[in-house]
């Protein structure tokens, strides 16, 4: 099947986006050679409160560093990208992106201040690059962001493809239609393992194109009776297109708003990805001053994120937009889990100013960028693959998509279920999960890295349920007896006024205990712990809730 | 149109359930008469951490105690009587209610310890009840728990008609077929105003039947190689039979798992609303000793609640069962808007052990109990309201119902899309808005309540994202100048060890400043408010983060 076909055997890593999405890392490894697929952070929500984000665990990367030949990036979304700035500055490989992608990373390189360290090249799709042992080269994939590639990496052991994510397309708006060509001539070459986008693995049928979308906001704007006002992921530029195009086919203009959004819409224009005829676009200010019907703004905002343009349009603290009855609003997005009730709250808000709010769940103004059960099973029969990896999905779509290779016929045991940091071990024969390496999220926080089982978490999340009791007590530093009445404040736990009473029951009842306990030789070590105690008992029994007690003892 | 026409309005104010779901409950108010339709709770989630439930404001009410004749209850959801034990005690009215919501009311009442005082009636369909001037009868409706009724109440100013919650469904599996007679005739007689179910009036064409799930059912019990799971509302008790008369029909023994569902299954077959043949139901234990193809279990868990059985199954803490390869699990329910993510989570866990999870995205495996735009058209016709006032959505809801009604011919100044608080006053002519009332929800945690707006619950949210740091300072109580080293501890900031050097940092500023403003009459009223200033400012210098500060000051 492969040249060279060799004893030594590829390691297949995923570092994350296996089990549950986000942080796409893979890593391919096959003896002095190391490539690693993508580098992108998660976004944890409420499962980390006051956590940015989350990346990555690359320790096995750090210690093989002189191994690692390049990063390689399939496509510009943070999933795949967003980490480069926190794992860049510890493993310097030069990291290679398709067009739009590079053009992303620069400006995130630029912001966090290390552009200039970094070693970041154009991957142009059909030009292959030499790594080490390894040879890589990109092939276009059709996704919910331009220039989306996949990669066919050859290695000693065999070839490799990653999908990237994608979807099968045959009337993609941004012109990058897939490269079924090259695909089939994988699998006629031979494939050894194919790595797939396993997002929608559980979805029977066909993703829709992205034109039919395109009709139905085509629709939307044309009869809308005043503004239209469409909302959508900034980095969705075939969406954004579509917009411009039927804004123009109905004699409007069309303003963005939204700091991300005008932004990434002057970047596509600047590198051909968007265009528009002469005049089309204009400033807001002089958008809101045209008559209404001929007007088409289109806003962040589609994951009703707080700061967004169109969630400050819906509660009425925008600066210069106001929701007004007559808008037709579309969200053309869906609700990334989650989100679903900022969501929410975005349309009935609009819905009270007098807006109509067409969304995905009334309307087909949306279709996502990952492919469906027929789909995946067109990427299998295409390469081919003596081994599949289903990757980029939660353990559910993961599962599902073993389930739907071996259906088309990948032999039971050439399946491999992995989750992060199941290492695999690959030959022409036969594969095993030999290693479990930790591969937990490490969280990002302002300028700092906080393991995810870290206690400040767990603290943060007791807090936010029954609020925090500080009890200070100021002790003999002879013999430990209280020399100052206790005190006891609380924040978040009850309301002011109520707590009078119990407080100073509390107060009272530690000052007893640590009198009765006062001695020769004080225990200093435990008297945090003895009023921790105490006051969460007393507490709990007057209240049934459980805050925080942060003690503090002063030796007076 | 109506007898005895009058010049006094009737008012109809909602007081939740209108704008935001939850917490329904209308109230009607003719003359010296009031009647209460519902009287339900909101769970806040997110939105009011560490509490337990909101329940509507009844201010109205309790200055108006001695003219409010009854509470009526729809059905025996939570969102419909959840509150009576929290109001019962301020207003006690007699409480109507169809008969298994009587039961269910009667055990919550006795939980809470207050089932002596209450006045609790058995509402029968068709037999109506005087209460001051008003006239109340029940009509059955189909919904998602057995017993489901609508409300017929004559006011002298004309007929009420409220649908309760409502779908049409043809084929009812609970034998409860809507009274499309009745509702006909009301309409042939007369009717002032519809107070119809707006859950799902952005939805098109019709809600299926309960019947389709059963099909769905039984086929996935017929083929599951092992055993089946299947994780339900433990009210939908039309669900739990038709899973029930699966299991009879493939020769499965079933048995239920988790308090709440073993409670409703007991109460649902001793009041006659669920039937089982002989040895069909089994206790746990025994079921767990059959062959894995004859057994059907029946659990919590379909929100993906942390205590539920589903979820202890999916992560390996259940005492008795293991999820396994071979186990087939079925949620029939819809994640309720906020619970996706757990639910995600449990589907992965089960996923993880080898189970095949069936789902409503995957499979029709469940359908709501709200009639879809098709049956509120049907609704509105039959009714003939001269009135319409949307009840029971969020806003979009509300507003797409009222397009609705205009559509099928309720004239335009005659629909109000009200949100909860509105005070609208109707004649046999017009109506029109006349007053606000202040209708926020009352939280509800401990024994305690809690204003929505309150501060404790801003605290929370804050220490949830950066954590608390406490300062302590101990100064002379004469002058004001520090006598003791500052104290700075925190709890969610940082992880320990790391924040030493800072907060000594921040310690000493302090000690300084407060040093520096000693004086011969201190300024005891601003200490706090320096101090909380400063560390924050220095440590969001530091940081870039803002934790909850709390000062603490000893006058030594």
């Amino acid at each position: 099947m492969t040249n060279n076909a060799s004893h030594v055997p590829l390691r297949v890593i995923p570092l994350g986006g296996l089990g549950e999405i986000g942080k796409n890392m893979m890593v391919l490894e096959w003896g002095d050679d190391i490539v690693v697929v993508d580098c992108g952070v998660m976004f944890p929500g409420e499962d980390a409160p006051g956590v940015d984000l989350g990346i990555p665990d690359v320790s096995y990367l750090i210690e093989r560093a002189h191994k690692v030949r390049a990063i390689l990036i399939t496509h510009g979304h943070e999933d795949h990208t967003g980490a480069l700035p926190y794992v860049l500055p510890r493993l310097n490989a030069p990291v290679y992106a398709p067009r739009l992608a590079h053009g992303l990373i620069s400006v995130k390189l630029r912001d966090h201040g290390i552009h200039q360290m970094a070693d970041l090249r154009v991957l142009e799709p059909g030009e292959p690059v030499s790594l080490g042992r390894f040879e890589a080269e990109a092939f276009r994939v059709c996704h919910s962001i331009p220039d989306a590639m996949g990669l066919a990496i050859n290695t000693p052991a065999g070839r490799v493809i990653h999908t990237g994510d994608f979807k099968v397309d045959h009337t993609p708006v941004d012109g990058g239609m897939m490269d079924f060509a090259r695909l089939a001539r994988f699998g006629e070459e031979g494939t050894l393992l194919l790595l797939s986008d396993s997002t929608y693995a559980e979805m029977e049928g066909y993703t829709p194109s992205e034109q039919v979308v395109g009709d139905a906001l085509d629709r939307a704007i044309a009869e809308a009776p005043g503004r239209a006002l469409v909302a959508t992921f900034a980095s969705l530029i075939a969406r954004i297109q579509q917009v411009i195009d039927a804004a123009a086919r109905h004699n409007r203009k069309v303003a963005i708003v939204g700091r991300r959004m005008v932004d990434n819409v002057a970047m596509a224009r600047d590198m051909g990805y968007l265009t528009a005829p002469p005049g089309l676009l204009i400033p807001l200010r002089k958008a809101l001053r045209l008559p209404q019907n001929q007007v088409v703004l289109i806003t962040t905002g589609s994951q009703g994120e707080p700061t967004s343009a169109l969630v400050r349009i819906a509660n009425g603290s925008h600066r210069q937009i106001d929701a007004q009855p007559g808008d037709t609003v579309i969200i053309s997005a869906s609700a990334i889990p989650g989100n679903e009730k900022v969501v929410n709250r975005t349309i009935n808000n609009l819905t009270r100013q007098g807006a109509r709010v067409l969304y995905d769940k009334i309307a087909t103004v949306h279709v996502h960028g990952h492919g469906a059960r027929e789909d995946l099973k067109l990427m299998l029969r295409l390469t081919k693959p003596r081994f599949f990896v289903p990757v980029h999905g939660e353990y559910r779509g993961l599962a599902a998509h073993a389930a739907l290779a071996r259906e088309v016929g990948v032999k039971k045991e050439r399946v491999f279920v992995l989750e992060d940091g199941d290492a695999l071990e690959l030959n022409s024969e036969s594969g095993s999960v030999v290693d479990r390496l930790p591969a937990r999220s490490v969280y990002v926080e302002g300028g700092h890295t906080l393991d995810s089982d870290s206690g400040v978490l767990r603290d943060r999340k007791a807090m936010s349920q029954d609020g925090v009791v500080v009890v200070v007590v100021g002790l003999d530093r002879l013999n430990g007896a209280p020399l100052m009445d206790t005190k006891v404040v609380s924040c978040g736990f009850m309301e002011d006024g109520r707590d009078g009473e119990l407080f100073e029951k509390v107060a009272g009842r530690v000052y007893d205990a640590l009198d009765s306990d006062a001695g020769a030789s004080p225990d200093w070590g435990r008297v945090s712990e003895k009023v921790k105690k105490l006051a969460g008992e007393l507490l709990y029994k007057d209240t049934g809730r459980r805050p925080m007690i942060v003690p503090l003892t002063l030796k007076v």
